[in-house]
């Protein structure tokens, strides 16, 4: 073996070894990389019967709903949808760095506030339920400051605890919830939220999660931040109609957004983690390898009608 | 003693047991009273010499300058800052969950760009620094995805690393930092950018932050987020002008913008972190007894003038 030989052998071994300590495969990949490669099968399509599309005038935000976790909210939200309950309501809220919430201003009056016809204005909290290890999960392989354990449930992202044996969503940006007042059976779906900044994961297990946004977050996050307390808008006309909810089931398939949300129960999804945790493009001078639920993106990909 | 006495010292015993678990006193207060409650020395006021007056159509931004983490960094902005250097640039890209980024849409067109005049384009990195335990610093009581060690130094948020004697300032909403290229000595000050989502953690040690929004937060948070990619504006005609960067120093007095920040080295504060670690308002249901770096408040203040 000749010194140049020698050199390059310990050459690959070293990069065996860097790759090993970032946990990498020989070449590791960037997302645009992996979704670039990834097969038919590392997608899926959104369930038309538990998809809303919330219209405002900018444009459709779409909410996948999570009727595991919370199947008394989830029913009860597609009551309401079915009803058009939330069809000419507003966005009341926009707190910065925090949530935008929308439902009827006139709630609280009587004589005013939009009519419930077949869905429910209470319901008890689903803040958290059985764990069930039947259900796919990706756990974060990193530390999390709130739960024992945290990972993906086709695409939600959830916290589990053995101990309590118990498992929950949690508040990551784009969650939907139910707003409540101060009793946890004060809530139940005429009022709901979406999380618009740094996730705020001392809500988790105080507030019920039932969906999350998929595309057109965009629309919500940058709207106008109220002025008054919590990020109420003060004044009526600084409202945002909304003009519709719909469920995907109830638009004609031409008309439904062709969309695919990346599996999160695959061997790719867990290459996209990994090279989420220890940035392969160049402009990354070091690698973290660490990741927190809060950063792990699931990608969404338009499909063209 | 009675039984009902007994029940009533029990009572208390458990009233005080659940304190001790949520290492909480007897009658924890809540951030609002925390803030009433403060005396004078509790709050501090901003160096108009390290204080940034980012003036939008929309209003002001106050940025805070962070000098002892970055002080290349900060001495070339005030530089460019002082040469009116960022007056007419415009904001060039928002990309949701993520940064919004201004400077000169020119920048790489020498016949167009803004002549730099006394101060730099490139400067070498101030990614980290070495560990200075003489720095005021209040640590975090719990986990960190990302670090072993954070905390507040003076309303910053930062890193310590006791094994490589490093710390650094971490990414968490508003933090504000200097763009770059590839090469790590691309940045200097001329391209800033502020996170306006989730603590993209991801980019700590990998780009210089030298301080972060005081005030004014919301007007960067709710911009229009651009369609080209990384957030980028696709026509000229929806960047957001930038009227002027002022150093408040620059400004006379009676027209400086009068606030006080919380200060982060006192036992008021560290009371406030526990107040937020286990929220004592009656709307919670569960107290997290959790804080990550990223959900501290570092309250501010308007002083009438």
């Amino acid at each position: 073996m000749t010194p140049r030989l020698l050199v390059a052998s310990l050459g690959i071994a070293w990069i065996l070894l860097i790759n090993i300590a970032f946990g990498a495969s020989p070449n590791p990949a960037g997302m645009a990389e992996i979704i670039a490669k990834s097969s038919p099968g590392d997608w899926r399509t959104l369930d038309p019967g538990n998809t809303l599309y919330l219209e405002l005038g900018s444009g459709q935000v779409i909410i996948e709903l999570c009727p595991e976790f919370a199947p008394q909210h989830v029913a009860n939200v597609k009551d309401l949808v079915r009803e058009r309950y939330f069809d000419g309501l507003s966005v009341l809220r926009c707190q910065d760095n925090y949530v935008v919430q929308w439902g009827d201003p006139n709630a609280e009056k009587p004589e005013l506030a939009r009519p419930i016809k077949t869905g429910k204005k209470h319901l008890p909290p689903e803040f958290d339920r059985t764990l069930d290890r039947k259900l796919p999960f990706t756990p974060m392989p990193d530390a999390d400051a709130y739960a024992p354990q945290t990972g993906l449930y086709d695409g939600f992202p959830i916290a589990r605890d053995r101990r309590s044996n118990r498992m929950w969503l949690i508040h990551t940006y784009g969650m939907v919830g139910a707003g409540r007042d101060n009793a946890p059976n004060s809530g139940g779906g005429t009022e709901l939220y979406a999380v618009i900044g740094h996730s705020p994961r001392h809500l988790d297990r105080n507030v019920t999660l039932f969906g999350r946004v998929v595309q057109g977050m965009e629309l919500l996050s940058s709207l106008p931040r109220g002025k008054a307390a919590m990020g109420f808008y003060d004044k009526p006309e600084q409202r945002i109609p909304i003009r519709s909810i719909r469920l995907a089931e109830q638009v004609p398939q031409p008309e439904r957004t062709p969309i695919e949300i990346f599996r999160t129960d695959t061997p790719t999804f867990r290459r996209l983690i990994e090279s989420r945790r220890n940035r392969p493009e160049e402009w990354f001078q070091l690698r973290a390898n660490r990741i927190e639920i809060g950063n792990v993106p699931v990608p969404v990909r338009s499909l063209s009608k």
